[in-house]
């Protein structure tokens, strides 16, 4: 039976702020891209996510970010390659430790916001990120966007990777995001979305922004879960992989 | 042959700010209580203690502190149980994600500054750290202050313990500590203190500040390496105990 | 014509987390009390608030707070006075500074959350915010709980005080704040709570929560914006003062 | 007579660490670059350090930074310029509060670490800068590198300007500073550095690493007290001058 995975961004959360709705999105996706800190998330906000994640067979990966809370995580920073082994390795422990105490395990790691975008095509940062992960737990998996130099860079580090797909984007014929600062980069109809990723899962192709076909060779999608559209979007896609026969489940086969 | 531990802080320079002397102070002592970030101790910072520690054979802990990197963790703070929890699994996985990184494990956990006080004798705090440690790993040793009942109370919970002294502090006539704030209470000449710990690893005793002979029951000694000559004290007194014929050693027997 | 002051807790957003509804509020009250970064509010987050205040007509005052955003200042910290006194300026400050830019200025002073309540009876920390507040600006006025002793040691210290009260609180026969943890202690029905507050800036009475008239001396009613239905209620005290002759307006006459 | 200005980086240490000898600086310098919070300093320190230069005569100034403790401020972001705006507004306050809490003023800004160099070319982070300074105060200077184009970019709009240099490093024939990581790009000789910046103060010109001769229009000169070698290079400098019949004075006229 083909099967895909959903993640999503959670435990975004920091003290008395709330981001997000966990509780749903936890119903929806096979795993879960944790915060750890750095971006958002506060310790207890983490461990109540966490829990329920696991209370919910929802895998956990490590959501590593700059240490740029105010910014939530989403500003390029000029980090040293020494600054960034360790921070990865800092958060990645940290939501080791709250999954331990949850009875569970970190399954893979996945940059957030700007580091995300950086690490896609720079090699140097991207490098001290595969060592980080390699430092802490070599088995860890690495989550980055499908086709992005930086899933080759850590295939040759030894690490697994995992593709992922972004559903409610639009892709350039080169595959790549077109900028949300252009028009037509969010999509927002849940059909339109629905038949997008259908597509993807079967035949690992997407229509690019210029009505071409692209490959895309993804084993996972994200969705947001950051307002009850966005929610309503997952839930549809989801809904209607499985009316389709196609499992959601995680890449980690004996989760 | 007889045998003590010797423990100090470390790890407690912050980015670009420098605390400490850590390559001294690792070939005094037997085990190195790791700032965790909360404190003090920035990931790349903490890693490099870490790193040196492993290379001397240094035992590894987890200095978790309250969350208050401005007043170094000495304020003491009304936090509440699931906060203090999930922030004590929070450091000690972080600790550990660093010490796996560096080849080693984190063995035991000592919190730091007004927490370390405040836990000493309230047992609701006391309780939600001893919660923290048996949620991530209930092999973890909590050390505490020689005579303090938060040592009952994580035997009872079922949490290994290790008492510890102060080198360079004077004793009331109860056992406690004399308050910085007193005359006498910090003591500054090498031979006396390694006198006094002397007797306090070959006979579990002191000399309390009234002149009187108290009971302290201590498996560890902490040392401070906070200026030079504090640094100097503590070569003193390893050189005095091994000259005595007493091993210099961790409590934790397979380190 | 008879008056009173509104006030509500403002700018408590933080980068990419919000919170409360500040533009529905700032149609409401009459004083605008701004978070200054310490619990809440990041720069840019705040100098919007204050720019809409100020369009507004709202009076601009420093919600001041302990240096813990991770706890929204709510716990109660063993700041020293030379921490404190240093740390009100500080944030005072700030907020003057992103006041002139919106071609304004600070007012007053309201003391946020634990040292809100810890001063109200704490004379050490209380001196340490009133020297504070003096060092920068002895014009400033601090506002406070109606009846606490805080109120006298400002006085007597030369700065002016505004005291207030509390719309949706319960009050006990002593004239304190009945506690969050006992029943009754928030009012959730918007007419009797307009009911009381109109006979508090009528009479200077409340009725108390074992049904006794107790003397209530404020000049301002906070009010909160964290909800929809608490800015109902704010919505709906503000319509029967104007209904019933009480006009709106802050303490500051010049304002 | 012949006058220079002198500056330097003061305030910089944060809560139990410290860093450099303000004290010492503070009667070499006439004008002090005070870190706002971002990089470096707390509330605490900074008014400490603002004291103690108030008492010497020394002028204020506004050291802004990038949000980046751990970092200190060493690390280009790429902020937005609405985040830079109000970022420089509220750091200007804080600074602003201060310095009226010693009996003073604040009188210009430098950006600090990442921010100075990136702003040195960037015309939109230069211009987010300009603007907040203008928004609090368009009175305050902005002292920027001598020949950088922000300085233009300050003059065109409307804000007075103080170009500096720096005692101890080298310059490319071009008038650029040579990068850190080139040989000879460090100073160190204090008999050299002072002849050099004798030269700078009369001539207006200085000797590139290739030997030749160029232009620097310089009205400040910035030294460093971050270790005893400097705090004696910069002491060394001052004599001279003195010796040498030009004075150490702000380029503030009325200060």
């Amino acid at each position: 039976m083909a099967a895909i995975d959903l993640n999503s961004d959670l435990g975004e959360s920091y003290g008395a702020w709330s981001m997000g709705d966990d509780a749903a999105m936890l119903s929806i996706v096979s795993s879960a891209n944790v915060a750890c800190g750095f971006h958002a998330g506060d310790p207890a906000g983490i461990l109540k996510t966490v829990k329920a994640a696991v209370e919910r067979g929802v895998v956990l990966g490590a959501h590593v970010s700059y240490p740029d809370r105010v910014g939530f995580g989403r500003r390029d920073m000029d980090v040293t390659s020494g600054e960034l082994i360790a921070d990865v390795i800092y958060q990645i422990g940290a939501l080791q430790g709250i999954a331990a105490a949850a009875g569970s395990k970190v399954r893979y790691v996945k940059p957030h916001g700007a580091l995300y975008n950086r690490i896609a095509n720079d090699a140097k940062q991207g490098q001290a990120v595969i060592d980080g992960i390699k430092a802490i737990d070599p088995t860890l998996v690495l989550m980055g966007l499908a086709g992005a130099p930086i899933l080759d860079l850590a295939r040759k580090s030894g690490l697994a990777v995992v593709a992922e797909a972004f559903a409610d984007r639009a892709y350039t014929p080169q595959g790549e995001l077109v900028s949300r600062r252009e028009a037509g980069a969010v999509l927002h109809d849940p059909q339109e979305i629905a038949n997008r990723m259908l597509q993807l899962a079967r035949e690992g192709t997407l229509t690019a922004i210029d009505g071409s076909t692209i490959k895309v060779d993804a084993q996972s999608i994200c969705v947001h879960g950051d307002s009850p559209g966005a929610v309503a979007i997952a839930a549809a896609l989801r809904q209607r992989f499985e009316a389709e026969g196609i499992a959601v489940r995680s890449f980690v086969s004996e989760a």
